[in-house]
């Protein structure tokens, strides 16, 4: 199998499986049990907030553990949202967002909330102009996405921010899933608010997450309980999962150091022996994350050929996971300016540092076959 | 090591475990991925859900995975409340709910509704006449539990819903956190709108949980995003832990079965040995749930008590472990108008299918032992 979807969801690391299973047999225990049995919970999950906030270099109490990325990005937009919303009802983003973030801007409209959705270039990327031409009185959150999950884009970030900064009332989130890992990005230097990360796209476990909150940030909650997570988020701590989110983490951050060149070869290797097969077009910028791969073959309906790939054990995709089932053309790519034909027949290649040259050689002569091939059928 | 904490939280069962790690090694690709893997991946959601209607007595597509009873809980009253607003802005619910409950309903306080929070008689009991009575003509929603978490209390709820039901426009929610596996509640026969589930409360795993909501109802999502969940709840999916929740369900479903009896037995034993040892109170209704006993030893501190009995290996509570940080009283014993000798002194035990007479025998020795030496030491 070769598993190229790596943007939808990666394999956990098996260290991380084993952790999971460790924590959920040897400290079951509620953290919130006063009883020594839950104090030795407590004790491993204050230490895992320790360690993720060395790795991510914020403080151990500005990381808060969540569900996942769709958790974090609704967290960090209804709680500004709804927490703010006397200053104002304004709400700046992009039209590239992931829908956990599209969506949770749609539904406070309902509430009465003005979004702006700022156009992109043609490689998907925002300018900083018109984040900052877009500010008004009332604007109390602006919410752009680092690495872009379909074209692998990446936004300017710091410059964003440097704006952002000029208005001490205005909250800046970024959604961290897809960059995390692979394309770093300094929170704390950049004076990010509200940071979105996942742990199932970094070799952790699904139903995972943590989401940044910068000191002295306060937000409506979506889950209200009992005063876990400093009380941003209630609910009984899934200990073993976040101890095996750290623990992926730790090891990603560590690939990114040793293994980045290699990732980095694998996705020029594949823009090169792509770009040279007949009817293929590239949409990823060259500048954008090393682990994601966009192209259209025009005439070619991206299910048909993700299924004749699939046969042959290699599994690639459209457009992203959570908009795949919805309609044929790429939003992202609409967005770009590309073409109905391009943005029709877009497939996406992505990759993990576990992957190898021989598995984009296989892929790539796999792909030419089934070309080929459906052309047959189809003259 | 005896586990006595089995309210706050329980031990996965081995095979829950397993099936774990089975579905995280062999099904990790996203669901909403269209190729192959993918597609198993949604088969066996698919199937997961087809499981939990069958055992939950529901509609598969009845049945919502959410990250735990935190969420169902906060999904259940806020989405009902910011969906159905403009029908009217009033909340029922009783004084003494889980605080994912009650801070919830505090929290749409803030957005301009109005809670009636019904007292509760010396048992913990609310009456069927107090909520009918509180009904007005901007009701929307009753929120009333089934087992109380720290006493065990069961609360009418068949005959609340035959009063809610009177009223088309009024939802009926129920945390059924405490209940699920030893106290079973006919969701779809008594017309319940919502039901909320936890699956670490039945050995499964932490980090998730379960919704029932009626077909045809409407919510506002906490979670927007993708289209998992029907769109009741964005997110990718964590499979692995929906797969062993269903697993648990059936499993502690079967004990429920198999050993009621045995439960009920040792809940008993341990009340007529409880009640022999002086200065011991329960608070416990006789009627309650088969695996919760709270008891008070007035003059004497429970951490005190939970420590020196976590010194000899055996883990009881104070009152729930999401508010046992909190205060020294017990809102839920203070609400049944215990005195506050009693209610500062109460301790919990909540058992499994899985404890023994053995276990109950040396508790409660310990527990002897550990009142005459702290006498000792207070006298
Ligand atoms: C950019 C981006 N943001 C958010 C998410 C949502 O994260 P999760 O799947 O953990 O809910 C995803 C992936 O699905 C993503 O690619
Ligand atoms: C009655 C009740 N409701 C809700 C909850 C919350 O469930 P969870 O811990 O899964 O968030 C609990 C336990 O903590 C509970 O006992």
């Amino acid at each position: 199998m070769i598993y190229f979807d790596n943007s939808a969801t990666t394999k956990p690391y098996p260290e991380v499986l084993e952790t999971f299973r460790h924590v959920s047999e040897q400290y079951y225990a509620n953290p919130s049990s006063i009883h020594r049995f839950g104090s030795d919970a407590e004790r491993l999950l204050l230490q895992s907030k320790k360690q993720a906030g060395q790795l991510l270099g914020v403080e151990p109490d500005e990381v808060v553990f969540t569900s996942g990325g769709t958790e974090g990005n609704n967290l960090a937009i209804k709680g500004i949202a709804l927490q703010h919303q006397n200053r104002g009802k304004h709400v700046i983003t992009t039209q590239v967002e992931h829908p956990s973030v599209l969506e949770a801007c749609k539904s406070i409209e309902a509430l009465g909330f003005e979004i702006t959705y700022l156009p992109v270039d043609g490689e998907g990327r925002i300018s900083v102009d018109s984040v900052q031409n877009a500010i008004r009185e009332d604007t109390i959150l602006i919410s752009v996405m680092h690495v872009n999950n379909e074209l692998g884009t990446i936004q300017p970030i710091d410059e964003i921010a440097k704006v952002a900064n000029q208005y001490p009332k205005l909250y800046f989130h970024v959604d961290y899933v897809q960059g995390l890992g692979k394309v770093t990005l300094n929170m704390r230097q950049s004076g990010i608010d509200l940071c979105t990360m996942s742990s199932h796209k970094i070799h952790g476990l699904k139903g995972t997450g943590m989401l940044y909150i910068q000191k002295g940030t306060s937000l409506f909650p979506l889950l209200h309980g009992g005063s876990q997570e400093a009380s941003y988020r209630a609910g009984t701590e899934n200990l073993a999962g976040i101890v095996s989110m750290v623990k992926a983490l730790r090891m990603v951050l560590e690939k990114q150091k040793n293994k980045f060149d290699h990732l980095v070869g694998l996705r020029d290797k594949l823009r090169s022996e792509l770009s040279q097969l007949p009817n293929v077009y590239l949409n990823s910028p060259e500048s954008g994350a090393p682990h994601i791969l966009n192209f259209s073959v025009p005439g070619f309906k991206p299910e048909v050929v993700i299924h004749a790939l699939g046969e042959r054990g290699i599994f690639i995709s459209t457009k992203s996971a959570c908009s795949s089932k919805q309609e044929d053309e790429s939003a992202i790519l609409n967005a770009c300016g590309l073409s109905r034909e391009l943005s029709a027949s877009a497939l996406r290649i992505s990759l993990s540092y576990e992957n190898s040259k021989e598995e984009v050689n296989n892929c790539v002569s796999a792909l030419q076959e089934v070309l080929t091939e459906l052309s047959g059928v189809m003259g």
